[in-house]
């Protein structure tokens, strides 16, 4: 099949390509991940987030429920605290809500069945709701996903509608759920593990000697720094690739350079 | 293929059931696509929800993310009032959180192009999160699926932790959800008969005559009223296909019966 023929050329063009998510690098929690899966035959990561616990500020009177117009007050992919919370409330001035999203992970695949091999990996780890997209030019996606979330208005308009106590609570759920994240990321990479034996789209490319360091050549522009700093950015961040039907692969990549091709 | 020869039978197997859902029968908002969708060749549905806002009572201390042990305070399938969820949050023993989740809907298909095509009517109707599952009988499901949520914790062993004016405000924020969940059901119902030209897959099947209305012979237990009622079920409600790679297509099935076959 073509698609199968084209798979190592789109694999080698993904890999090779910068990566222009915000943060500019994989995710600590998931790298182990993203590259064991890149070093296999039929498989590549096209973007990745290890789950974070963000506060953004929305436009008040915004009844388009998708806010576009958003900046980031505040953004971690590890536990909180409430100061950074409250930090970050002292600067919003529209409709600021609160966030807990899980680990999420796209992943190219050369067949359906290294697709559907995935998917169970993915099912069993708790991340039930994943789901293959077969795109027209044969591109087949596996999304590793859950509904695990977490979203709480905090205010309006910029006034501030509950009480710190309150906070204390939403932060202490929202660190629980990363928790329950983080163990479900290393179920995962166990379940990923032990599929190796399980047939050839898990065998792995040649890896050269030298382990290719990612080499990010795109620098950031001044003033714009990482996205856990204060300087927030907008809501569309480093992971939502879009399981369109025009196989777009260029949304937020994250992608752990080999130079192995 | 022997799936795809199977198809036929598991239709007529899938809509002989009885719909084991506590509310048992398909959401009002949505019975035009369920019926459409079953009308058609090479589709049925298998579990769907058109939408909701619920109060749902959690144990405390429970560091489980997954609370198995909830009571349901409050559901609805449409807008809500402030003193719905006061009335619930009245009888919250524990860890009382307010939700929104969106249209869910599960579809069995007949060939992986019947998903591919269903798939996309989904995407360009704003849920982007939908995805294929194709089990190991070659059983292929496509879920339709958003990221569109809203999850507020509102009590904490059984006390209240916000005021009434938040009430309000949480409120109107899952109203204006549940307006935008309506809007994206339209468009998906408008996608899918616009679709109808695009393939044999929406070939419809021969309808009788004389219509089958949904036909329950399984009666309520005594005392267990409707999902709407103040008489609480599990979270596990009518919705829950969780895709397996076992196929099982059994849980919370939602039908329209028809008796075509």
């Amino acid at each position: 099949m073509e698609a199968g023929n084209n798979f190592k050329q789109w694999k080698k063009q993904c890999l090779s390509k910068l990566d222009f998510s915000k943060k500019g690098s994989v995710d600590e929690d998931i790298e182990n991940i993203v590259s064991f899966i890149n070093e296999c035959h039929n498989y590549f990561t096209t973007s990745s987030c290890s789950g974070r616990i963000i506060l953004i500020d929305g436009e008040s009177d915004n009844t388009e429920v998708q806010k576009q117009n958003c900046s980031w007050l505040f953004v971690t992919h590890q536990k909180c605290q409430r100061e950074d919370v409250l930090a970050g409330l002292r600067k919003a001035c529209g409709d600021a809500v609160f966030k807990f999203e899980p680990f999420v992970l796209h992943v190219q695949c050369k067949q359906l069945e290294d697709a559907q091999l995935l998917h169970s990996v993915a099912v069993n780890s708790g991340f039930r709701n994943s789901g293959i997209t077969v795109g027209k030019k044969g591109k087949i996606i596996m999304a590793v996903r859950s509904t695990h979330c977490l979203e709480v208005p905090l205010s309006h308009k910029g006034q501030v509608l509950v009480q710190e106590e309150y906070i204390d609570y939403v932060v202490q759920v929202a660190n629980q759920k990363i928790e329950e994240n983080q163990k479900r990321i290393e179920r995962f990479h166990s379940c990923l593990l032990a599929a190796v034996g399980a047939g050839e789209a898990f065998g792995k490319d040649r890896v050269e000697e030298t382990k290719a360091e990612p080499v990010y050549t795109r620098r950031r522009k001044r003033g714009q720094e990482k996205t856990d700093s204060k300087n927030a950015s907008p809501v569309q961040d480093d992971v939502i690739l879009q399981n369109d039907d025009e196989d777009s692969l260029e949304s937020g990549l994250h992608l752990f350079c080999l130079e192995t091709y």
